[in-house]
């Protein structure tokens, strides 16, 4: 059924059967003018983020379940960037009349879905018809204790990043050149064990599952990391989702610091230099800029490393804070000048 | 100049220069991945609202310093109708590359008008590219302590308006039909005392500006109506957006009763009437369904009526609540069944 035979309060009705949440915190939900909340006395953490189809995403590539899952993912991050655990969504959304009424609950499963593994609830939004382009914007809202900012960062803290840098960025230039078919597998979840096959300079290629579906899924459906153990230490943190080198730029300019970082240090997944390497792809371009990693990046003390040690992510030390100086040391040992690549809206070189 | 010639960094940088705010609650404002409050132990009200261009409004008719105010509005408009009090706002913005950055400065400052006129501060954000259609969102969260909510209607209680009804409806058809010239003078402010014209039926007509201008201002920067002297009695309250049956019905539907509402004494302006007559609209229709009103409808037990007299606006009772119809009487006294008409998303029928 489309969206217009159902209608905006028979949908939204649903919405608030299937998300009506338990939680003592929780005085009103989903279903009035606002939704209230009772503070425990934690500092509050609000962000927003928003996707916009043909810009943020493209519905030939991504399926609706993925999106959600997506944006709840990105608004996550960027609680977790600040130390922060996040407790409550809001959540906008504006698409055709003519969308398929399977289209909406897949979307909303893909929320549904992340906002349980995170331990969020619901709490409102707006839905409402859009002319053309789909878009969806989603508010987070969390508690902290120890809240850990951008402008923390001293002179000799070691620079550290949580999972291997460029998987998405691989992952998307690979659904980019998926056959036809392949992408319509992958879209419809429907690839188990088998293959995938993209086409390069005309030439049919053939790439393992395993090998793909992690680059694929880390684009398609980020989780955001953790954050718990390093806010602990962390003297800055910020989530990589411009690119590592713009979002370091961002901890220098804000702790009015400098950075060295050794480009052999980069943890790169064997997974995408593979991929990169078929596609003819430079695998270190795609991990300093590709952007939409939603990996931690954040800096620490020399003498915290042991103290987090126990945290389950893969945290790599990729160098550290300087004086003044934005330092790349590349695969040779050479000193280059950093550059701030990575995407930024509107597009300009300013 | 384009926004693509100065670039989404460029812009927010400005953005926090201009919006930077001295509160002691914020922790941390505009700039890092999220915005950090500390409560003072009052509960918290959240509320979301999107526009979309398009479907919310037509550039063509609403100048964007209009919009961003009434972005603004229609969010604290939300937190009034639970009793709260406005604070902070977050915003999202996806626009054009090639739009210009007055447009952008002049969304800007309707925002900036309206939020230092209600008291909040503007607390973070999301700006990026759209391909086709602006769409902008906001996220207000506010303070309160005493909750009104839609669902604390009784039997007996007196249901009451502020403001007059149908003015939003009736400017918003007026501006349709405005001469291309005239229309241009209302989209650059460049109105005062003069005339405005509009053709009915191909026949020109010259309406005072003193009569347009209230109806106009009111569909294109409506002002939140401040809820705090009857938030002190009201049983139940709703801001009415879609129109004022379709929004008795959710409290009725909430509160579990139904409602007799007197047509004739629902408050309609002088302005509005003799608009309406002159477009050959039926003023009542506007009045009842027109929507967009941003006026506060709430219920009170019949002995509070003295205790709100002091509040500032205009309030009006307009019917009561009863036990399970919901009728309204014309102005012949016949009783008729109330029919929930009003603006509804993806316009079903269900």
């Amino acid at each position: 059924m489309k969206l217009h035979q159902i209608g905006e309060l028979s949908l939204l009705k649903e919405v608030r059967k299937r998300f009506s949440s338990e939680n003592s915190n929780i005085i009103i939900g989903i279903g009035d003018d606002a939704a209230v909340l009772a503070p425990q006395g934690e500092k509050i953490l609000v962000t927003t983020d928003m996707m916009n189809e043909g810009v943020h995403f493209d519905l030939n590539f991504i399926p609706p379940f993925h999106l959600g899952f997506k944006l709840v993912s990105i608004n996550v991050s960027d609680i977790m960037a600040m130390g922060g655990k996040s407790r409550y969504l809001l959540l906008d959304i504006a698409m055709k009349k003519d969308a398929d009424e399977e289209f909406f609950w897949e979307l909303f499963r893909g929320v549904s879905d992340a906002i349980n593994m995170y331990g969020m609830s619901l709490l409102g939004g707006d839905l409402c018809a859009a002319r053309n382009d789909m878009v969806i914007s989603a508010t987070v809202i969390g508690t902290g204790d120890r809240i850990v900012r951008r402008g923390g960062a001293s002179v000799g803290d070691k620079i550290y990043v949580t999972g291997t840098l460029g998987d998405s960025a691989c992952g998307f230039a690979l659904l980019q050149r998926l056959t036809d078919e392949s992408r319509e597998k992958v879209r419809s979840s429907e690839l188990g064990t088998e293959s995938v096959f993209l086409t390069h300079n005309s030439e049919l290629i053939t790439l393992n599952w395993n090998i793909a579906e992690p680059l694929l899924m880390r684009h398609l459906m980020p989780i955001a990391r953790d954050s718990a153990e390093m806010a602990k230490h962390a003297t800055s943190m910020i989530d990589i989702s411009d690119g590592l080198f713009i979002d370091l730029f961002r901890i220098c300019d804000e702790s009015n610091v400098g950075a060295k970082v050794y480009l052999n240090k980069i943890p790169i997944s064997d997974e995408m230099r593979r991929t990169a390497e078929i596609m003819k792809l430079d695998p270190f371009h795609l991990a300093v800029s590709g952007g939409e990693d939603y990996e931690l990046l954040f800096t620490m003390p020399p003498d915290c490393e042991l103290q987090v040690e126990n945290c389950e992510l893969r945290l790599t030390c990729i160098g550290e804070i300087i004086e003044r100086d934005r330092i790349v040391v590349d695969e040779n040992g050479m000193e280059q000048p950093m550059k701030a690549e990575g995407y930024q809206h509107f597009g300009s070189a300013r």
